[in-house]
């Protein structure tokens, strides 16, 4: 097992690693509070890890609740689910809240937690590759509107992460690589050492090699932990672990949600990133060519769907990123090194929108 | 003009007391973030208020949403009427919310505030009295479910509170009297002489002396400042400001919200607090009839309506102070000191609740 700790002062919490952790009951237990424990799953974990993750509570009053599976249904009427089943139960404030699932269930257990009585205890135990590098750590949560992805939640951290490696042995094929583009990503905005240890080892992750799984996860989870720290509510740098998302909400949102998956928008988007630092003189053209060869390489999306340039850009500039109607983007200035930029030029950006047809066919 | 600081660390926040401030542009205007303003309020309030307040603005995109009055709508379908404006309007992360009204407004552009793309920047004016010793005091913010109040929420601290005394000339009598309940708990549960002063002042209070109610309106915010500065979230000390709230709660939920007004059933509230208190041998049989005085001279209920006393209890357990069933009770040691106790001895607490009829006879 591994082990590492979100430094955020008296909210600092431990994220441990490793495979099998779903039997270690001593790890969860120090963070419950009271007796009053509900799990909240999905239709498509529960049958998986539900029993596990209750015979690790040692005995507690606990309580489940078993939403349907999807980002569609990351909504404010889902987590009223949540809500009025805490009060049927009389769930006082001393109640934990155990989320068990990927980064929708996260994020909703998340945001339930922090507005139920004004915030209760909770514990995240993701079992998606994405949710386990990425939603899990740093305290973002929330639910999707009608006109905007996360437009409505809240920062709020768990009190422990706990991620059984061995639950990936369970996930889709596609989930695994939805996955991917989010470790991809830590290695393009901060760490080129991983970059270059993701070209030697992505056929190892992709047939699910326990050990480069674990190390890919504490890595993420190291950089993601180390951003969080600096920037807890995103005043500055943690704008960089937005590097393809202005992009890939912009598809999320025009192909409806669910229809590509979260990394599948990102993988396409951080390819439009770079392609667009490369026009802006921020990359040479084979560091371009380098992000789009390890998104690929990974089974990812390296262009976006079709969508008019114009339909992009009204989608984007809704992102809640954009400040003021002017559109800020992650840029890459090297392989490694993000920065977030505002006032892109627009004949460069509608090349980028322009190319998607080229990246495909490249 | 009187000012005080909520003391916070890097939340804290000033309080503007006086007559005119809605002339007072330049107290406002610090305390916006870029150009985006949107004033929430109520079909009450925009008649009366809400021109002076935009012209406080200085020429910036204000918007509003005026909603409709009362307890009733203070639940998540009116807040997401708030968030789908602010999405229309492509509001970002740098916008400022106004609440212009009273705690029920307070409360729902608090929450929105707290939770419109994890948290945006905003200001209380708060017109009613109840709203502006309290609920527009210590960053408590929220919606109530079916099932009990304020149980979805967030703690979430304003930038700003600007209280102008004369919004209280157009205050019906009745929410005057209800507002002027939680200025005598003030005297109750931790300032002895100012429950002296307000025994010689409720008169002025009743006419609506504007020296005396912004004397009392100073005197409560301290009181409430200095309190949430020592326990922001509510983990101890905070407790007693809920003094004739359990009782209280129980009231509002067994008559269904917006009969009673929430400062009549905590006035009838701490008349059964100090009633247990007294049973209890904490306070003299003279002080508990002392503070049904006191609560009857403001012309406010010294006891509860007809509610069965299983009832009365069933309600009382789903409160939100509730800790793992067992009720906790803030109480009178002395008329100036409250402490909270729980494992009330259930024949004494059935003597209070038996008591009502009586109360209202003596």
């Amino acid at each position: 097992m591994e082990s590492l700790t979100v430094e955020l002062g008296v909210r600092s919490y431990p994220i441990h690693i490793g495979a099998g952790l779903l039997a270690r009951g001593e790890l969860l237990q120090p963070h419950l509070r009271g007796s009053q424990v509900c799990i909240v799953t999905n239709e498509t974990v529960a049958p998986l890890y539900l029993a596990r993750v209750e015979s690790m509570l040692g005995g507690r009053r606990v309580s489940t609740v078993i939403l349907p599976d999807g980002e569609q249904h990351k909504t404010l009427d889902t987590v009223t689910i949540i809500y009025d089943r805490l009060l049927e139960l009389g769930f006082s404030r001393s109640a934990t809240l155990i989320a068990l699932g990927g980064g929708v269930i996260g994020d909703m257990t998340g945001f339930a937690a922090a507005t139920y009585q004004r915030g209760i205890n909770f514990i995240q135990i993701p079992t998606t590759l994405l949710s386990q590098v990425d939603s899990s750590v740093g305290g973002k949560t929330g639910v999707n509107r009608p006109l905007g992805k996360n437009m409505v939640g809240a920062f709020y951290q768990p009190q422990c992460v706990l991620i059984d490696t061995a639950t990936l042995n369970t996930l889709p094929e596609r989930e695994l690589k939805a996955g991917l583009a989010e470790v991809i990503k830590y290695g393009l905005i901060n760490n080129p050492r991983f970059l270059d240890w993701l070209e030697h080892n992505m056929a190892a992750l992709l047939r699910r090699d326990p050990v480069a799984l674990a190390a890919s996860i504490k890595v993420s989870c190291d950089e993601k932990a180390a951003i969080v720290a600096a920037d807890e509510t995103e005043t500055g740098l943690r704008a960089i672990l937005n590097l393809g998302h202005t992009f890939g909400h912009a598809i999320e949102t025009a192909m409806g949600y669910g229809v590509w998956l979260h990394g599948e928008a990102v993988a396409a988007g951080m390819v439009m990133a770079a392609d667009l630092s490369w026009r802006m003189g921020l990359l040479q053209q084979g560091e371009a060519a380098r992000v789009k060869r390890i998104i690929a390489s990974a089974g990812l999306p390296v262009a976006p769907p079709a969508i008019a340039p114009d339909i992009f850009i009204r989608y984007m500039s809704k992102d809640k990123k954009a400040d003021e109607g002017k559109i800020r983007f992650v840029l890459l200035e090297a392989l490694g090194k993000a920065a977030v930029k505002e006032g892109v030029d627009s004949s460069l950006l509608a090349a980028t929108l322009g190319a998607g047809a080229q990246l495909t066919a490249g």
